[in-house]
């Protein structure tokens, strides 16, 4: 990669993460070519020139957001074993994720899921597709820790994996709008008690 | 109540339930009175003249969907006995109403919640509220659950609390965002394994 190309690659960076925050404090429909070009001191065509329309901004920033939550959430819990100890992993870090909301501007599937539910569009198509290809990552995780024994033979990984995206859910609920500094503590017990009677 | 404030009232009801399917349609935010009017063929000083700010309308709109909520799903549970009944017929409305969520135009108090978390004002502060209003009834149930003697005696009510909080917030999230029609069966299964945990 040549010095410009760099150049424009974080330049175009800098636009993505920009419209991220956006997105986060105020919503997806927030997103504007001239918001994101005033954040980082950029002219609208300039903008434009780097990723094109606005929907377009918006489907970059849904996929950028789901690269950072996998390589948070998920990417890391690789290194443990198979079973288990993966989907424990996860979970640690999915909370930890959900509890510190600040720090990571929120959760932009929940946000944009209840943002979303009642349109129609590639927007929506997007996320929606995001969403389901982060359940279909629990699920394998999960049907692994049945595999090697350490769930019950019985489990139905959509069952778990809808309970503890419920979880994630709820804990984001509290500590966002309830403001609960009690929240993230609750959803680790609710973890536990949930693996606890999954255990084989 | 005469004829001419009996329509009065009529008509400010209208209001707030136009007011009311807009915010559930389109969040709180989306609250106008010249969008309300429109919505009901008044002018927009017949509504402020009914219901004064567009503020007033909003806080309108939270406590009107505070009552239909607690109509719908806390009031007639009253009539089982105290504990695990009151607390079951409870969980089944509340299933049966986020799994409905097109016939209750919404959940406004999740919907509400998610639109409102990173705002401040008074508005965030009565959704707020609302919502600790509910949770309270819901630990005074799980309480009494306790006393009577059908769960444990070691429960913490402001943990279940939060476990079938959040299994109703996923449950939004799965019937209205993800679409699957699934949800509801799998929010029941949630919470019989719930209730089987925590009973005596």
């Amino acid at each position: 990669m040549d010095a410009k190309t760099q150049k424009s690659e974080l330049t175009r960076a800098a636009i993505v993460g920009a419209a991220l925050d956006l997105a986060s404090a105020q919503g997806l429909e927030s997103i504007s070519l001239q918001a994101v070009a005033d954040r980082i001191g950029l002219s609208k065509s300039g903008v434009f020139s780097r990723v094109g329309s606005r929907e377009a901004l918006q489907k970059a920033v849904i996929e950028e957001y789901g690269r950072r939550f996998l390589a948070d959430v998920f990417v890391p819990a690789m290194q443990k074993p198979k079973g288990l100890p993966r989907l424990d992993e996860i979970m640690q870090r999915w909370i930890v994720r959900m509890r510190d909301v600040e720090v990571h501007t929120g959760c932009l599937y929940t946000a944009g899921a209840f943002e979303l539910d009642d349109r129609e569009g590639e927007l929506r198509d997007l996320l929606h597709s995001e969403v389901m290809r982060w359940r279909a990552a629990l699920r394998r995780t999960v049907a692994q820790a049945v595999e090697v024994g350490h769930l019950k033979p019985d489990t139905d990984p959509e069952q778990l994996v809808s309970e503890v995206s419920s979880l994630a859910i709820g804990l984001l609920h509290d500590a966002r709008f309830l403001r609960d500094p009690r929240a993230a503590e609750r959803a680790v017990s609710t973890w536990q008690r949930l693996a606890k009677s999954y255990s084989a």
